[in-house]
């Protein structure tokens, strides 16, 4: 509870922006098809920390400094809608490839409407995003994220491909989670600055705090999957293991020497709670996880650092707490 | 084999420009990423009678008439594989949807490398293929296609929220195919014609042509699911039944009478292979077919009709003999 207050204080910055995107997503989705619509406001209910358009918004906001106030031009809303919606997308698929039932405690797509109705909707998301992206006069915003929508799914292969590959290495496993979920937040970043006039050092500040910032996300993300609390991460946990996704903390525990990889290999794979059960009574998950949050805490400093070439102001601040609550975060 | 000859002669006028296509989109897919190029050449192995970047290349040199010869522009061939590439994309993910095994003979990508990896190569496809319409300095073609795509999933959702539906009804078995089948079609013969300079008139009427020909081409289709020879066609048949996808032959056979459409009813959803062989026993499936098949008919006579828009020449000529390869192909 504390952790939403400290989030919803940072986005007060952007919450006029934040409340029109939500406002018009639903109209822009829902093309008044009957058969549709039930979708589309079922997918709304997916709608998270939206961290991916806050950072939009707050970008365009902090490259052009205090002096300039908080006014954003439309095409940097329209920015933040197609980022939230190539988001929304993948989400929709993940759900599929993980044969996830619940997020954020409602049905998934493919648990409420089948694999086939899932895998369509994606398709139909990403597709209205791409053709909000190219009604904008600017093309950056739709080049940018297409590639971006490349190395996204390109990261995700590639960690499907080497699942219970126990000769993964950690700077396989930080390229694949800057492909799949850096990419990302570095684009929001980059094209929120774009299509608020920043210059091209200022962009590309905001380009690597997005980048460092995401990978961080992702390296948080993969130690609530083994260590956090069910009821309050929303979803449900111990599927990297179950799939077999090695993330930094099994990393860690692989590098523990051949005996521990040995036992760790008859533990992927298993289900869900036998996995989590076993890991966390058989292996130094504390160590495996503390070792993980300090790299991600690296690369929160990191990000926080590529800040300094941007005007200070609210808005450089509030990323800047931003990136405190990404590491913080339990949820 | 005649046929293949047939289609062989038609696209002779732009055989260059297809051999270009399929030359430059192995490179444009493979982007010197070793867990990616083994996908991206199986994918090509899909390639088939390449209709729709052939319909492209036509529109483009029909709407010049015979006077300015054959040259296409590097905007056309562009925009021919931003359509095949989505059309690829499509048949990726249908083969996830229907979990084929086959496809043109060879093992389809969720056979070979899972379902994840299908899902994920689709979306990886889509996402080039917007990539590469969005180079193109006039931004139509990349508007239009993104809406296309939008629509097939729209067309292919309510395909499937309407399976084993016995109230489905003509007008939106042709709303539906019109949509998930025809609009590519529709969108490559005007894009194609867009691209190489055509005026509106013109271009509405390859729109017209592109729009008829898909929703003929997708009756055939249907039909031979259900008539067709599973060596000649090169995928497995009876799925739309297995499925219970209600198709214009189906439709047919529920008009005959209440009693007619309940003993239909325990055919639907049987395997593929019983659904066939009582739907061949037990119905009199060559009176259905044969009435799908005038509409398919009337439907080319609309498409080729509207070519009467266009000057004379070779390529309008081969536009008019295309059509009447998607009323009698076998496979």
């Amino acid at each position: 509870m504390t952790e939403t207050l400290l989030l919803q204080d940072m986005v007060a910055l952007v919450r006029p922006q934040l409340e029109r995107l939500n406002r018009e997503l639903i109209e822009d989705l829902a093309p008044g098809h009957r058969e549709m619509l039930p979708l589309v406001e079922h997918v709304s209910g997916f709608r998270g920390k939206q961290l991916r358009p806050v950072l939009t918004f707050l970008a365009g906001m902090a490259v052009r400094g205090a002096a300039h106030g908080g006014v954003l031009g439309d095409d940097v809303v329209t920015v933040a809608k197609v980022v939230e919606l190539l988001h929304t997308a993948t989400l929709v698929h993940d759900d599929v490839l993980d044969s996830a039932n619940v997020r954020r405690r409602i049905p998934t797509v493919n648990q409420m409407a089948g694999v086939e109705v899932a895998v369509l909707l994606g398709d139909y998301i990403y597709a209205k995003a791409f053709h909000m992206a190219v009604q904008l006069p600017d093309p950056t915003a739709a080049r940018w994220l297409a590639e971006t929508v490349r190395i996204i799914c390109q990261g995700e292969i590639t960690q499907v491909l080497h699942r219970f590959d126990f000769a993964w290495t950690e700077p396989r496993y930080f390229q694949v989670i800057a492909e799949k979920t850096a990419s990302l937040y570095a684009a929001a970043c980059r094209l929120g600055g774009h299509y608020s006039g920043g210059t091209e050092g200022r962009l590309r500040a905001l380009e690597e705090y997005g980048l460092e910032l995401g990978i961080a996300f992702q390296i948080v993300d993969d130690c609530l999957d083994l260590d956090g609390d069910e009821r309050v991460v929303g979803k449900s946990l111990g599927t990297d293991l179950a799939k077999g996704k090695i993330t930094l903390p099994l990393l860690y525990l692989i590098q523990q020497g051949p005996a521990e990889a040995e036992r760790l290999r008859s533990v992927l794979g298993k289900s869900e709670a036998e996995g989590l059960r076993r890991l966390r009574a058989e292996f130094p998950l504390e160590h495996a996880v503390a070792y993980a949050m300090q790299e991600a805490q690296r690369r929160i400093a990191k990000a926080q650092a590529s800040l300094s070439a941007l005007p200070p102001g609210p808005a450089r601040e509030a990323l800047h707490q931003l990136a405190c609550f990404v590491l913080t975060r339990r949820l």
